[in-house]
């Protein structure tokens, strides 16, 4: 992997692409987010600034590493995300910087955020951002707002080419603090897995199960499959859905099984939402299986 | 018109603007949106990337055709929107482009969405999008999200000049998708016409009336109106209301009429919310006259 | 001052940011903010625009002023600011804009909007838009939306240097209207000041008390304060808590006094909301006191 990691950091490509992603737990009625684009762009006029998201609910380090495998492979390689989802901001949890296998730029409290983009990306590099060095100038008594003052700073800096990704601060192994992300497994006619997130304003669930696993399995399009939610092994949906290519096969208020933007299963009530509808959540507590009716 | 079309055609303004305006019914609380900027970003990195709002109630295609009418013609000539919203994703509803006569491109499912800008400012060309040369690669597989494998692609090739409007795809007959917009109009000294829109944070009414229709009935700032508002033909407001230029000439919780940013008739109760204090909402069901009182 | 002012004007700092941040109350459901960045956009295309928040209380003057000091002072100087915080529009309010201490431009409805600023950092020149040659063609029929139609139009032509600054309208006294705000006091052992706003998404409280005003009173990290809030003279709360230095060194669930991004004290509950648990909220009748147990 080092091989890989020292090609990419001769390309450098986020010089060419200057372009840095915000995501936070911050909303945006405050003045935060401004703050940190800001900072941002004083440390070069011409970085673009894009935000992923600043709706991550409080403190949800899950969703702040879901969202960020949702969106990150579709910006070219090269792009420095900048990830504020901070729970124990000034504790000893580390500030760190990381190289994707995509190519990519990370720059996050090392606290789980980078989980699914580990386990699904890989890292070829991880760095600890000294702060003595890569620190907003005169923000030394300020201890509460990491990514203003040290995250969009040392973003902004890599992404202007300022500071070499070598510059950040030093080597440390490169598997990052991961949460626990459960794989999907096939037994006899079930495939079952977890409920990863919900498509947040539509209600569907989004699942952790491959479209492959569904072909492998001999399940196509206008299938009836027998779906199953457990919220810690207590059943809380049961019915037979169709497995749809499209919203629009069923009925509208009608459920479907569907493959998402990311090719996942995905269960949803054409324009309602299930997750309302059946009382059903997302996290690791909630798993959901599929078995094929023949 | 056609001629106007391969004027504007050989002028390519949007290769000049370079910029691209999104809205969509996703909200910002996930990736989605992030996504499809990234993958405009990816296109072209010296793209205008603009959101116009993506808090577009769920499938709600009117709502949407009145949002491109209200901000569309404040940006020049050549700028590229690209609107999701889009209740019958993967159903036969058709994927298109259209040069609208200010000389704008909106791409949208044609669902609707172009209801309002087809009839206040007109559509010059229609063109199918053509998916196999104008889909992001690699995204056979998924169905479900056109706005960042289709729209949000197409709409940036645009942009950036990497294909000409000719390369959407085939030529199709000018006229979209039309919901029903009803016009105003005028019998004896009463005049009458739809609630559109709310102005969604203040709670005003906005109506389809413009400010011409008052004028050429001979209604003057400072007159008093008897203002009705019926849905489905019943009545759920009816009093007389000052005709003021602006909010201020009315105490803070009084009610008013005025011209709206649009040029339109507007109701509105000063630093309150009109809608919600009457009951009011809007659509094609709700109604509303003004008769001046002498 | 004045030198002051003729020294930054001969620099011109906003021709080399061209760069616009947007604030108003309008939120991000419908077109107005996307008006505004057509209109600026039109005006000059190389402009960088940004957006502070716009979802400021609606008319909601305090926080405005609030949140141009919460991010102001981040971005580079020359960068024009455009507030929309407006329940006057259309009155005898004046429309300013103003050239501050720190090289920043502000172009809003001067109402109050300027208050912490002009205490804060102070104001050069203030000068009145002069509407006949400042105002977007074809919008004189328009009396209501002075964002889209002055402000935003002045401010861009401001940054791109299409006008300068004393082009802008006739010099007014550098005072502008301002809200009463109270400086914090030391009285004894204890320190008072106003809960001048809330940690929106978090729910902590920010105060109007420096931490230099801890420093001088010999306040040092790891001291039990004792915490009194009031409304209009009412107790509230009344606790000792724990001055921290990070919101880790208190177990989740548990209170905190610390030093806010600002550099102000800020109390608050781990990973919870201090505001709502203890009904707790903001302006200028919650005041708070701080007092060391020794």
């Amino acid at each position: 992997m080092s091989d890989k990691a020292e090609e990419i950091k001769a390309l450098a490509p986020w010089e060419k692409r200057q372009t840095v992603v915000f995501m936070s737990d911050f909303g945006l009625a405050d003045g935060a987010v401004c703050a940190m684009h800001g900072v941002a762009d004083a440390v070069c006029h011409e970085l673009r600034l894009e935000d992923l998201t600043h709706y991550i609910p409080q403190f949800n380090i899950w969703e702040a590493s879901y969202r960020l495998i949702q969106a990150l492979t579709y910006w070219a390689p090269g792009t420095v995300f900048v990830s504020v989802v901070d729970p124990g901001v000034g504790s000893d949890r580390e500030s760190v910087a990381v190289l994707t296998v995509s190519g990519h730029i990370i720059v996050t409290p090392d606290n789980g955020t980078l989980s699914h983009v580990a386990k699904n990306i890989g890292i070829l590099e991880r760095r600890r951002i000294s702060e003595t060095e890569n620190r907003l100038s005169n923000s030394q008594r300020s201890y509460t707002f990491y990514g203003r003052d040290v995250y969009a700073y040392t973003g902004a800096r890599l992404a202007a080419g300022i500071i070499g990704f070598d510059e950040v601060g030093p080597l440390l192994e490169p598997s990052p603090v991961m949460l626990s992300i459960e794989d999907p497994e096939i037994s006899g006619d079930i495939i079952s897995g977890t409920i990863d997130v919900l498509d947040t304003r539509y209600g569907s669930l989004w699942t952790n199960i491959p479209d492959t696993m569904f072909t492998s399995s001999g399940i196509k399009y206008g299938d009836n499959l027998y779906v199953t939610v457990t919220v810690r092994n207590r059943v809380v949906f049961g019915s037979t859905i169709r497995f749809c290519k499209n919203f629009t096969e069923v009925p509208v208020g009608e459920t479907l099984v569907y493959i998402n933007s990311l090719l996942n299963a995905g269960v949803a009530l054409n324009q309602g939402s299930f997750a309302q509808t059946f009382g059903v959540g997302s996290g690791e507590d909630w798993k959901i299986s599929f078995r094929k009716i023949r």
